[in-house]
């Protein structure tokens, strides 16, 4: 088994295996932050670009730290102070980094298909880092980590993914990982904001304490304030009148649960302090295994020889590599 | 032959042999960027700084990308998030940086003359990427590096420069370096835009068709749309329809025509959609030989031994590092 | 002897052993910055990260440049672009960052206190590179290293410190260790910017002439002009009338007077350009120290080996890293 993928654009379509390896090839590459002398030559002379559209620095140092110390030479680039501002077009701006040969870009951008359509055009790797509403698969990897070191495994668990499910790109590809390694997904929250057509693939309620009942795992979504302007919800304080996890909420799933929260966190908006810092939490692992994926990421794509592009069809579906539907972003 | 001088001001005034030595530098360093492994040791325990007082993305990437590849360290400043919000003059910012040992120091300013100015009260060396409408050395050495590899040699060939000669830093710089590497120069231009005091240098004319016929070279530059409050010309439609370069236009060409643009690009104004992406455009190949010339650059003068700075006389007139003559940005 | 602490938060209740040996350290740093090949492998697989809630590129700069001559990986944060935009606790930043295992975070803060307060609530090592009107310790150490490198020695000197005490940091840090040092500080500033309470360590006085009248070293500081619109002095002019350093008071101090300012200037309105410039001046020798005394910082404490946090009592009130008392910063 191998991670045969020039990109990494979401998880949607990647099978149980190629899940696994990813998971796996990230485990063994924890160890390294927790070494003296936190740094391995893998990636020796690649370079990575960070490309962001969006403000992240918590994703956006995840990923340069990893790179670091793996090695390779990491360039950021932020939108604000990008061509943006002088009119350039995405495509020119992704195609003159692309002439400068790095190995991968790493792209966080406002519209869903962003990376898809990038992906297509340039000959360097792409990492999508959060597409609009679409996906964020680094993410929903270091969560799939996360659970699995604590739970043993994936297969079997009912895990509750709590909140804006409508414009959660972590929720989406998250749905897609755990389902497709056996989980039991239910995705809870505001009817406005709880699309009908995921009831194929998960549980839905807007009833919280149903929604966590029995629940293995926690998955705690951020409440996009700065959103919130198109009225999914009355106000803040009804949002978290419904949704925001207290402690009386937790005691209803299992013992044994987790919770996790992408971060940065509303404290008292959808989670309360107790619950961010109770022994149940899992929200600092999860920071420390998105190194960790994202040291696999780089790995797995920066590390292909270029020769063996040869061996994926140019022309052959890849199915991750799809164009994504009618996901543009809400709002 | 060598390059002997302390810093990069400008391409007025170098001999032809300098200019070769440097596109024949440059032209060594391009395999590195082709290679598995994108990095040599040549400036390890170098220090580059760029100070930017003008947002530059590109430009600033292409140095960044091209010290790392050299094993340099290599640190940012930007003007908005430097000491100039503090009110800090520009020679006290450039002498506390110098005061931190770097080897180089690669100003961007809107002032002509900026580079000038610092390159005689610091005792690192200077790159100017950008000194108002004054001169962008690099972005012309990289123009020369893409016209020879696709010609073969200057000397001799019929080149256009067609858009906002006035303010045009570029233009500037590639009308010194390619006369002086043999090329015959038309520069092409709204009357407003087109100083009658370069007649000296080049054909000036107007008319776009008139300007390409027969050109082996078009090197469109970008017209920047913020600085129009002045009124150069009535409106961009109207630009466009004089001066943009459409297909129609470069069939006047000669056949083997090469178009250049040093980007950003606002398509639809200056350059046609076609034109940028149809097989005559180097485009793409004037970004990758960035990296290049760069390299050179930074390896001819972070490399110098500093114990050499003796054998130039520090009264010496070198051409090129003399403080321009009214060169004023206008605008 | 050696530096037993996690974090170097201030200069508040270090012994004049430990500031020896600090300042010592830094000193054998400095030639490094002198080589041809600024670079040593001390910290090489280490991370430094620098959270940044004001600006102040000078600092970042400096710590960067430090960090990189002794090759560990550096990342840079900033508040603007940081998820304090998206309402983040500065406690959930630090503790995200912690967990991605750095080995040091060098933060500048607006508030009086954030520094100590994030010692207690991560593992990886603070250095304070200012909070609010409270300390900036390696400023007070590289204002310590210039002067002793100067004078020989510290302990005799008459310093005196001419500005705005009220707020300043600076004076701050540099009253702890000068005093510690044995020198005898003079505070010079408007009266109501030199708080009564400093009377128990320094001789407080609103007359210039008076405050450096036989100085052997006169430490400007900066006029934080952007802060003004609480009326500490009717206007800027007013200041400069009374607390301008120029030539004139320079004469009435000692003849081998030394003149330092922490940067950056404010020409004509603290300090004359005649006195910045002058003979006397070692505002740039200040600026070369700095580099010098961050990598000393950052060495003690990225090298330490964390088993070894064991021998110092968890318990145990290490003096400077007390929480401070009642030092918000005004304003």
């Amino acid at each position: 088994m191998a991670f045969s993928h020039r990109n990494l654009l979401g998880l949607e379509g990647l099978h149980r295996d190629e899940l696994t390896f990813l998971l796996d090839t990230a485990a063994s590459f924890k160890e390294i932050s927790e070494r003296d002398i936190k740094k391995v030559p893998t990636l020796r002379g690649k370079t990575i670009v960070s490309l962001f559209y969006e403000a992240s620095t918590r994703t956006r140092v995840s990923f340069e730290i990893a790179a670091k110390r793996m090695s390779a030479d990491f360039v950021t680039l932020t939108a604000t102070a990008s061509s943006a501002t002088k009119g350039e077009t995405l495509l020119d701006t992704a195609r003159n980094l692309d002439a400068m040969r790095p190995d991968v870009i790493v792209l966080r951008h406002p519209c869903s298909g962003a990376a898809h359509f990038l992906a297509r055009r340039v000959e360097c790797s792409i990492i999508n880092a959060g597409d609009g509403a679409h996906e964020h698969p680094t993410q929903a990897l270091l969560d799939a980590l996360t659970i699995r070191e604590h739970k043993g495994q994936i297969e079997g668990l009912n895990v509750a993914i709590v909140g804006d499910i409508l414009h959660s790109r972590v929720a989406r590809s998250n749905l897609f990982s755990l389902r497709e390694l056996g989980a039991r997904v239910r995705l809870i929250g505001p009817p406005t904001l709880l699309p009908r057509e995921f009831a194929q693939w998960a549980d839905l309620t807007s009833d919280l304490e149903e929604g966590v009942r029995d629940a293995d795992v926690i998955m705690m979504l951020r409440i996009q304030l700065e959103r919130q302007g198109k009225n999914y919800f009355p106000t803040t304080d009804e949002y978290s009148r419904y949704f925001c996890l207290t402690e009386r909420a937790v005691r209803l799933a299992r013992s044994d649960v987790i919770i996790l929260h992408p971060g940065p966190m509303n404290r008292g908006v959808e989670i309360s302090s107790t619950v961010a810092d109770g022994p149940y939490s899992v929200i600092m692992n999860q920071v420390t295994n998105g190194i960790a994926v994202r040291m696999a990421a780089l790995y797995l794509l920066a590390s292909r020889v270029r020769e063996e592009g040869g061996t994926i069809p140019a022309s052959a579906e890849i199915p991750n590599e799809a164009e994504p539907r009618l996901r543009r972003r809400v709002g």
